[in-house]
């Protein structure tokens, strides 16, 4: 049995950040966790668009289908192989399943024609371009105090608490430009909570105001960076890490993006211009 | 401003539970997220369906159309309301969002026919009969140690640890009655690494050994707890919370599940009985 699956280099990349803590800040690189899009597809025809981190691809695309019902068991696998002529050119991000002698697959099975996330491409600079390429709201711009950006977290914390006793929901804060708390929105969903957020602005048929900075409990993906973008926020925060997509799209489209905003320091990923105030900063990317 | 959204009395629900610590366990109830599908309908079509926690719907509606860019501004929101004479009847679970005049939407735009997830309904308890209604593998069978128990998040994260260095991603890992760990994978999403666990069998023609219990990093959500039962594990475990629905299908289902796996305790939300050795039990469900 292969105990650990595969220790696929393409799993973790290095990217350059700037540190801040409270005795001192320093440029550094950073390893961080890959996502890139992974498409699946039976017999030609694409089923799935899984926001994934590579390595383990073909594993991950069989155990899709049976865990989804789409193959009903393992002997309906035949060959399994990556698409590398696809068009536009993708990197082993598209995987082709072939169906064993005697079974096949129906697509009439992917009944409804649901939206596919504007996160679906076949490579992330695919996703990426396709984004910053899009027409989406002028960026807003807003600075941020260092020492008041850590205040934030427990801001959001105590908010929540007003009325969350199970320990376990996600949390999305909109802050102001003079560190006031704006709106929280809560859900087992972190991206669920910014489409509350962003959205509670949109019933009142008002945009989200320009000198907002956003704050998600947990980790960032590729999708809440994306939101921000396309709400025209400028400065996404998060108490954990963010994804390898989400940093590159931070950065192509200019955007600041903070992670383990914890305790007395924070990690800057990208635009960290936007990050003032008396916490020293010793190199900037 | 709407500083905290709604306090919709929906996005908790109290379960009962039994409760194993070091010195003793007890049978209690504990509040828990609520996980609901939405269905999001644009003119009366379909465009999403979002497992989230109930409350401000509108505002997650209206927020999603904007962030994944199905409406370009908040100007497109006509009425937004409950759709509440769908067939079959819901819980305030489809949302009907009408466009303003001079606004259209392509139906179009939704081009690829990509796989919506078995985990789509009206209700969460469509959801679960859709399931358990379902022909699944038959379900394995597995008796876990409390102690052994225990100590299986250590074990996972010093696997991880092994060529893990971001500190961010998420782990699922398969041990065998007799405790020992059978494989563990990772991946920016939780679903994924069960997924890859569940593929890694497949990919030899095998089904996940029947006497397997799986371990999972986070919290435990519906689609979690699906792929388990799809796959025929009896036993899900997690470092963080379960959602509703989750609690919900592991009852429904005969599933043992097991939630805030730390240090020298846990909660256990389902199938206590596939739970032995020496932690005390006072109550069982």
């Amino acid at each position: 049995m292969d105990l650990f699956g595969t220790t696929d280099e393409q799993r973790q990349v290095e990217r350059s950040i700037v540190r801040w803590r409270a005795e001192a800040g320093q440029a550094e690189s950073d390893v961080i966790s890959v996502e890139e899009p992974l498409e699946v597809r039976i017999g030609g025809h694409a089923v799935a668009v899984i926001m994934r981190t590579p390595g383990d691809d073909f594993e991950l695309s069989a155990g899709f289908l049976l865990s989804e019902g789409l193959i009903a068991e393992p002997a309906a696998l035949g060959a399994i192989s990556y698409c590398l002529h696809a068009d536009p050119p993708n990197e082993k991000n598209v995987v082709e399943v072939a169906l064993a002698a005697g079974h096949s697959f129906d697509p009439a099975q992917l009944q409804r024609n649901f939206y596919a996330s504007s996160s679906c491409g076949v490579c992330g600079k695919a996703s990426i371009d396709a984004l910053t390429g899009c027409a989406v709201l002028p960026m807003g711009e807003v600075r941020v105090d260092a020492q008041v950006l850590c205040a934030w977290p427990d801001e959001m914390r105590r908010a929540q608490a007003v009325f969350e006793q199970t320990g376990s929901l996600h949390a999305a804060a909109l802050f102001g430009g003079d560190g006031t708390l704006r709106a929280v929105r809560e859900d087992v969903g972190r991206h669920n909570a910014v489409d509350k957020l962003i959205g509670s602005y949109a019933l009142r048929g008002e945009r989200v105001p320009a000198d907002s900075a956003l704050l998600v409990s947990g980790r960032t993906s590729f999708e809440i960076v994306q939101k921000a973008l396309v709400a025209g926020i400028c400065f996404v925060a998060a108490v954990s890490a963010p994804s390898s997509l989400a940093v590159d799209l931070a950065v192509a489209s200019g955007m600041t993006l903070v992670g383990f905003l914890r305790g007395k320091g924070f990690n800057v990923y990208a635009g960290s211009e936007r990050i003032c105030g008396d916490l020293p900063i010793i190199g900037e990317r």
